[in-house]
Order: C-alpha cells, then structure tokens, then sequence
C-alpha cells in the first residue's frame, strides 16, 4: 500500500474513527484502524470494538492499492501534530508503515489486515431514512435518560419501535427507572413492521457526534440484532442490545389532573440556584405548590437552606414534592419553547412533563420523598 | 453584619479567594471564607490554609457593620448562578447568613468569626517594588521546573536571592533535579541586603493567577519566614519553605564549547512530533548533531520510530544525546525570540539553554541515556 493524503483529510476523518476505538484492549488489533487503499483514488478508515464499528471514505492519491491496520490513537496523534496544509505519505511493507511528511517521518508498527474483525452485517431488511435533525432531536431529548446500570443492560440504549396511532409513528424511548424520555415522530416510510430495537450507547454516543457534520438525510437500516447508519461518507454499524425493553407506557401517568405552567428558564435557573447547597446526599430540591406561585427550596443538614419563588400558573389545591434536581435540569434542559406543562397528581406518583400535547418529547419523573 | 453587594463584585473577588481554600479541610472553619463588613462602605474577603492567606477588599453598602465566616466553595456558586446585575443581600446573625438577590433567599451555616485563623505577618523588614509584568516573567519562566517531590520539600517552591555581581540582581530559581530554571532581574531598590527565601508553589500558583487582572507594581515584603504580596486590592501573605535551597550556580555548566543555535519554534514542534510515539517508559528525544543538521528521533519498541530533520547552526563535531522531551518541551515554550542557543558539552553533561548570554532567562537540563 502507497498512498498520499492531505492532513486535514486524514485528520477529520481520523477523529471519527478513532473515537470509537477503546483506550485500553486485551485484543491488540481492536487498537488499530485499518487502511485500505483502493486503485480508484480512496481510503478506507474502518475501526471496531466488536460491537460497533466505523468505515469513512476519503479521497486520496493512490499509487498502490493495499491494506495495513496501525495504532489508531498513536496514528491520531501524529496527524494532529503534523504541519497544516501538508501532504502526507502513508506506506506501508513488512510489517511496518512508514509516514513522511513535510520532515518528519515515523515508522509504525501494524498488523495483517485480515487478522482485523469485521463485524458481520447479515440481512438488514428494514431501510428507511431520517432527516439529520429528527435523529439529533431523537437523540438529544432522550439520551441523558439511558441507564448506566450493567446489571439492567437492556436499559443502556435508546429503545425504537414503531407503533400505529391516529397516525403511524417511531417511538425513541429512554429511562432508568426515575425518569423517562420519549420521542415520537411520524413514521418514515420504510420502517412499517420494523422489529423492535435497542441501540446501545456507545452507539448513540459515536452517532451523535457524526451527526454534527450532517445535513440532510441518514440511511438507516436494520435487523433485530444489527442497525446501520449510513451519514455520507461515513458508515457506523452496530450490535443491539440483546433484551426486552420494559412496557414503559405503563408508566406514562395519563390521569394527572393537577397541572402547572411554567417559564422553562426561570424554572430551570431556580432549581440550579437552590440545588446549590444540595450535597450528594440530599439532592432532592423541594416543589410547593399554591394557586400561581412556586416555591422551590433545598433543605441540607450540612450546608443550610435555599428557597425562590418562581412564577407559574397552576389553579388546583396546594400541595409539596420533591424531585432530583439533576433530573429535573436534565429535562428542563431540553424544553426549548417558552412554556412547559408540569402535570401532577400527588406527591408520590409519577410526574408528566411536556412541551405541550402537540410536543414530539414527553418526559416522566418519579417524585422523591422530602 | 449586614451589606449589599454588587453580584459581579462579589463573585469576582471571591474566585480569588476561594481558590486558597482546600476542597478537604479536617479543620470545619478552613473551608470557610471571613466576611468582614466595614462600616466605611467595604467587604473584606479573607481565606487561609493556615500556611497561604489571602484577603480582598471590595466595596459595598454597608448596613451594619459586623463579621462572619461561611463556606468560600458554597458562597462562590451561589454568587455564579446568581442572576447577572443582581444585588446581593448579605445579613448574618445568630450562627446564620441569610443571602438574597432576586427571588432566591440563601441561609448558610457560619461559625464564629473569632475562630477564624490569621496568620501572624510579625515584621516584614525588606520591601521592595516588582512591575506586575516582571513578575508574571519571574514565574512562568521557573515554576514548571518546581519539583513535586514533597521529601524534597526545599525544592517544591521558587528560590529567590539577590546577589552582587556586575549589577545588583535577583534571581528566582527552580529545579527538581533533572532540569534548572533561573531568571535574572536588577535588583529593585530595598532589595538590598534580602534573606534567601524559597516560596511555595501553592503561594506561586495563586500570585500568578491574581497577577493576571494587575498591571502596575506589585508590592512585596518579606522576612525570612514570611512573604506578603500587595496586588491592589488583593494582599496574599505566604509562609516560606523552612529549609535550605541547594547551592544551584553549581550545576550551571560554564565551559560548555559545543554550541547549536536553532529556531525555537521549529526545535519545539519537531521534538512534540517525533514525542507522539515515546510512551511513558521512553520519553527520551535523541538528538544527533551533526553540521547544521539536527535530527530529532524517538524509539518506542512499542510503537516503532519517528525522526525529524531540524535545521541548525552547529559548526562542533558531531555526537548524539537524548533529553525527557516533556523538559525540553517545557523550556522551549518558554523562549520566546526568533534563535535559541543550546550549550552542549557531551552526551553526559548538564546542558546549558537560552536565548543569548543576555536573555534574563536561563535553562539547564540533564540529558538521558538513549
């Protein structure tokens, strides 16, 4: 393999690739990118942790075809620090590669090529496209609920199916088991009959930051155990999570008659001030509740007391409760209009937060005892 | 005690002094910030780790005159998240201070005042004036060469002396062992006739910080026990290090003949290049010299090589040597001209680095078997 590429090519293309490859590994090859250079004037970046894998395209000169894999940090590493604007020549022989450019020159170790695993597509029967926006919308409302708990591995991705309502529609669901977010937007065609999914976080993660250099649409494409995202020169393909996501419908409380309205920036800007004085302990940041005003305190044995009055409609009977503040901000987050609709029923029960009825997101928190 | 602040003001000067303030104290009142309201229309802010203290001086509208201490971490974010251009309302009483600024209310636990320890100046004979931006160049040209080894603990601080040479000087230097700092000023009037004193990398740490926000003088006053720098409103008083600075002109290589003169830039970014492959075990650079030809190059048997050809004015014959490429690193950064003058003796000897024989700045580093 000989081929010469600019480095600001092989630099952008190695920051995506290279993310997805873990900083330490038992598996010496699951630390190198592998380099394909093709005779038609590209190379293929591909790298793996056996769960997901990325490939990107890059245009390149090729004076001769071949394929090497290298450390894939070291080889980010020398290109950052390469001079911009230079050209630089990978080639790779015996077991090493060498890459000039401008006066430095580096000499890599590598491994076989065929001795890096790909990881097998198999049949991806479902295809459909989504706006990049949607899937950043999707994914940005949902993400921050995903469970971190390994014991309920099937919570450590964003659940997808598709489901017919007034209209048919894609559901993007996450939760912990305090809080829940979902996204519904119409269905694309396509994704008729596609068979529930789970896509882990690591996934998501690595999409989401692909998702920031795309307009327009992704190619996604799917079976019950693999999806693939297609993002312009760009491919991320990865395992499900093997699991059955809980009914989360049954916990999106529908009979909450008690509603607030309310200012998400203000809300959002008194529960951090309060939450201040909140140690690890005693996160929970306390709601009162009476006929149009909002009382938002924290109480910590340690620190001392916060409370703000924050403005909101709200017309039933006065009562408390208390919410992490974290989740809260999470949610509050990621309202982007200026009303949020607080849905209550009591001080123990599920809590519906929205937009309005007309909002894609929905969110559900469990109350915490104060 | 109870004042009205400026929430800008506030905020500003206690980023200055809660930085002293250690995040574990095992003593309670040390995480605390003093508050002392005057009734003249002033705040005066006052932290300690019993060994570095600073105090601030900030106006306000004073109430009632009066003191307290409360958490410096706490205070500090609740000033950040306070609305900008609010007003804050400080009131203590009773083992209690109540803040408020818009719509929030804040009530902290204190502990007494009269607890609060202060770290007792006695006589600061010698006085002297530094230009702030001297003073900025004293330290960023010698704190990185502080050494972090607290049984060395005569190093872990900048070692400041005057001394009588062809002009009266002062002289601030650092070393760890493997590399020496040292920079020469004209000894400032008052100077004269100062104890040798070796201030703390804590005390250096956030005098460089506080010096960023002053232009003018900087007011200095030491015994051979303590230092206090005036920084307009700010005053940061240290202890010094109890103990004796070894006799360093000694490592100070003088009869070095073979010199190479080279960009900085081009040295600086070569040695980072061919440093991507060193890893922790072999952080050696190797340096071949030869005539007006200098190679820089790395063995990882790791990772594999990288070289880079630099060039140089070197007239001496050639030989190799290797240097810590974070040391060398650190030096460059530090030089600022066009050309530095790298002094070299053999592959053994302490080498001599600097701009030219009148930079203030001088450099040695200890080389490495490579």
């Amino acid at each position: 393999m000989k081929a010469t590429i600019e480095r600001a090519t092989l630099l952008k293309s190695l920051s995506h690739v290279q993310s997805v490859v873990e900083r330490r590994n038992t598996i010496p090859i699951l630390s190198n990118v592998l380099l394909e250079a093709s005779a038609d004037g590209a190379i293929r970046l591909m790298a793996t942790d056996l769960d997901l894998q990325i490939v990107e395209s890059v245009s390149a000169a090729v004076d001769q075809a071949g394929a090497t894999t290298v450390s894939a940090h070291t080889l980010f590493d020398i290109a950052r620090k390469l001079p911009e604007g230079s050209q630089v020549e990978l080639a790779a022989s015996e077991g090493k590669m060498q890459i000039n450019a401008g006066r430095a020159r580096f000499n890599l170790a590598t491994l076989p090529r065929d001795d890096f695993p790909v990881i097998a597509e198999g049949e991806l029967p479902t295809r459909f496209e989504l706006p990049a926006q949607t899937l950043r919308q999707i994914i940005d409302k949902t993400r921050f609920a995903i469970s971190t708990e390994e014991t309920r591995y099937y919570l450590n991705g964003i659940f997808w199916h598709v489901s017919d309502e007034a209209q048919p529609v894609l559901k993007a669901a996450a939760t912990d088991g305090h809080r829940l977010a979902r996204v519904t937007v119409p269905r694309p065609d396509g994704a008729e009959g596609m068979p529930d999914v789970i896509i882990p976080r690591k996934c998501v993660a690595e999409l989401r930051k692909l998702l920031d250099e795309v307009d327009g649409s992704v190619e996604v494409s799917l079976s019950p155990t693999k999806i693939r995202f297609g993002l312009g020169t760009a491919v991320l393909t990865s395992k499900l999570i093997d699991g059955t996501f809980p009914d989360y419908s049954r916990v999106i409380p529908t009979g909450n008659d008690k509603m607030l309205k309310i200012d998400p920036r203000s809300f959002e800007e008194g529960v951090d001030r309060v939450a201040t004085i909140a140690t690890e302990k005693t996160r929970a940041v306390k709601m009162a509740l009476e006929r149009d005003k909002i009382t938002l305190s924290v109480t910590s044995p340690e620190n001392g007391t916060a409370a703000e009055e924050v403005p909101g409609e709200y017309v039933s009977e006065g009562f408390e409760i208390g919410f992490n503040a974290r989740y809260l901000l999470d949610i509050l987050g990621q309202i982007e209009g200026d009303a949020v609709e607080v849905h209550l029923a009591d001080a123990a029960a599920p809590t519906l937060i929205r937009e309005n009825d007309k909002a894609p997101a929905l969110y559900v928190l469990m109350p915490m005892r104060v």
